[in-house]
């Protein structure tokens, strides 16, 4: 790791605690000192079986602050059972429901906490929609460190229990993400609270290029034609796209083409709607209204580049409704095993979609991003599930129950 | 795979969809042809990343009908903040709560529904506490084969929402866990149905041995001193205690001196009490009555095996209350990132215990089988969870709530 650079004005920064360029208040990114490295392919075998088996293409200098909960290194699955039934030759879904604490979001959190320690920072937290709570919480505790998680007051239930059962302190405000987050700013100055994704964001948003790194070398280096993945900030989508140039500009894989596709839900996309209206800014919305509560950010702090990411790729955004979204999740979990929440929905939804359309074609090497676990979100089922009627233990009553049913 | 053998009489069958003795009734064991295998540590080098990585000690014949939903090979947490505060010094977390449907339980999922697949049976089913609801849900669902599952009424509701999202038909029975399987024997022999459990249970444990397999590999063959797994039929201490066996039995690791210890909670604690009272038999309970709902079989089917291999290793038997199990969950959480159900909570629970009585001394090897997901069972936390006011999103606001929080 060579320093921070602004995004924006290019002016550079040692690499510390710092996220915003003095100059113009860009986002700093992490650079590398690729000279130094000299990694192949073969590099990376008998590593761990976890994010960290990058570890040179992450920002800690010394390894020893790792915090290893074993994020990351999550399946990519051959779903030959989905593909047919949406006419698809080649489809992979990278599964992150099965992270430490079973969403993506173990990625970055594993990068900034363990960066924490690097800095010696003694409280981290973060403003949340709720995947972040909890894996920001985990590796605290893991970590040793005290832990504040700003919340909205009305995401899931489960999300909260899971952040306070890892011993963290949730803080919910009678609002939306974007309050929590504004709230989350103010508290960082006030108290000196290290918010992974506000503090440390330029280290933090690194973690999350690994779904990349991980695709490719499970494809055994062949990056696949096209990546489906959902935007809520839209930094995941960044992150991704990043991955895997700079994949293809250690000559690890062969020169990028991918296409890179983001997907919010109707009743909160904002990036959508800019990419539609071939508009270069994205203008913010006051309400979100959708199931997919992680994806619910209505002023999406790196929606341009999001977008910017999606037109260099000639890859395209989608929304689609609630009602597809549940969809996409019954889709996933009966033809492939996977449970995923709104979000992953979301992306199925929108791969059906592109692929109705013509959009995706029948040959090209599709992979989805699955980023998040639908046990936490089981609220978002409600109307969407059977009823089930309790019968005598007796094979007469189950008989019974056959016939009425079938 | 050679033959099935009866546990009691040594009675041999060839390998069939069979699971009990013509002659005397008792359980069929899978006996393997070990004279063709040659096996030793490297050859698991590049192998797969989930259970299947052991296929040569797995009962498929076939490859091509392996389920692939990447059951297993799950982490091992050298778990330091724990042990430091139990004052032990060599203690690692076997964490299933990643597997794909988040237990233990796809482990012998993967097996009997990959040999299913080799007995082109139809349909597969299972009575189920819960997780193995999911788990064989999520595995037919990739195989494409129609599934049943039977559950005690009062299970956890996120247990059967999961397993009905993957497609399942879910029957509830107004009864015990013990009256969810008497009726799908009944419903096994009236339709036909292949109930994974029962029909293929020979296929169905080994699958549960890999978590021994596993733990050895990860500690680079060296198997640990001690290991402490929760109870319900008993059926995953005999496969972990065979597994740990096996693999001495094939050079793979030195002599198996391995003690291992048995948990079940007070509310429902037949094979302990046999243990206690150095019975040979397992007096059956009617109403099991604890948090762990997993662990709630009133009437043990392999609690007499698992009391003989508790005897033979020199483990031990151990009750913990429902209050202990909530405390162990916490303890886990705080300490290690990681977050369990009630089962998992019953062990460390366990683990506390032993450690606190000298029983596990400060330099054993300790590993703790955490077998399933604590999203799924946030019933067990009511009344243990804090009160989180709703605040505005205001820096004000915080600091007050903050005052009063200190």
């Amino acid at each position: 790791m060579k320093a921070l650079r602004c995004r924006e004005c290019g002016e550079t920064y040692p690499p510390a605690r710092r996220a915003i360029c003095e100059e113009c208040f860009g986002p700093l990114d992490v650079v590398y000192n690729y000279e130094g490295l000299s990694l192949d392919r073969e590099s990376f075998r008998g590593r761990r079986k976890s994010l960290w088996r990058y570890i040179d293409l992450l920002p800690i200098e010394d390894p020893s602050n790792i915090i290893e909960l074993n994020a990351g290194f999550t399946p990519l699955h051959n779903s030959k059972r989905l593909a047919e039934a949406l006419g698809l030759k080649n489809l992979y879904i990278k599964d992150d429901t099965v992270n430490p604490t079973y969403s993506f979001k173990d990625r970055p959190a594993a990068v900034a906490v363990s960066k924490a320690l690097e800095f010696n920072i003694k409280v981290v937290g973060c403003p949340s929609t709720g995947n972040l709570a909890a894996a920001t919480a985990a590796h605290a505790a893991k970590a040793g460190l005290p832990c504040y998680i700003i919340v909205p007051y009305d995401i899931e239930p489960l999300k909260v229990v899971q952040a306070s059962m890892y011993g963290a302190e949730i803080v919910k405000v009678k609002g939306t993400y974007d309050d929590a987050n504004r709230l989350a700013a103010q508290a960082s100055e006030e108290y000196g609270w290290a918010f992974v994704n506000i503090d440390l964001r330029p280290y933090y948003v690194e973690g999350s290029k690994t779904l990349a790194f991980e695709v490719c070398e499970q494809l055994d280096w062949e990056p696949p034609d096209h990546v489906i993945v959902p935007m809520a900030s839209g930094a995941l989508l960044c992150a991704i796209y990043r991955g895997f140039k700079e994949l293809s500009g250690l000559g690890l894989t062969p020169r990028c083409r991918i296409k890179i596709t983001g997907v919010q839900p109707e009743g909160c996309a904002p990036i959508v709607k800019a990419y539609n209206s071939k508009d270069s800014y994205v203008m913010p919305m006051d309400k979100p209204d959708t199931i997919a509560k992680s994806l619910a950010i209505g002023d999406p702090g790196d929606g341009i580049y999001a977008l910017k990411s999606i037109r260099e790729s000639s890859g395209t955004a989608v929304s689609v409704s609630d009602k597809e979204i549940v969809e996409g999740i019954k889709l996933l979990a009966r033809k492939e095993g996977i449970f995923a929440e709104p979000a992953g929905g979301a992306t199925i939804a929108a791969l059906r979609k592109l692929a109705d359309s013509g959009l995706i074609s029948r040959d090209e090497h599709v992979t989805c991003y699955v980023t998040g676990n639908g046990l936490k979100t089981v609220e978002a089922l409600e109307g969407s599930l059977p009823y089930l009627p309790v019968i005598e233990p007796k094979l007469e009553a189950l008989r019974r129950l056959l016939e009425v049913t079938a």
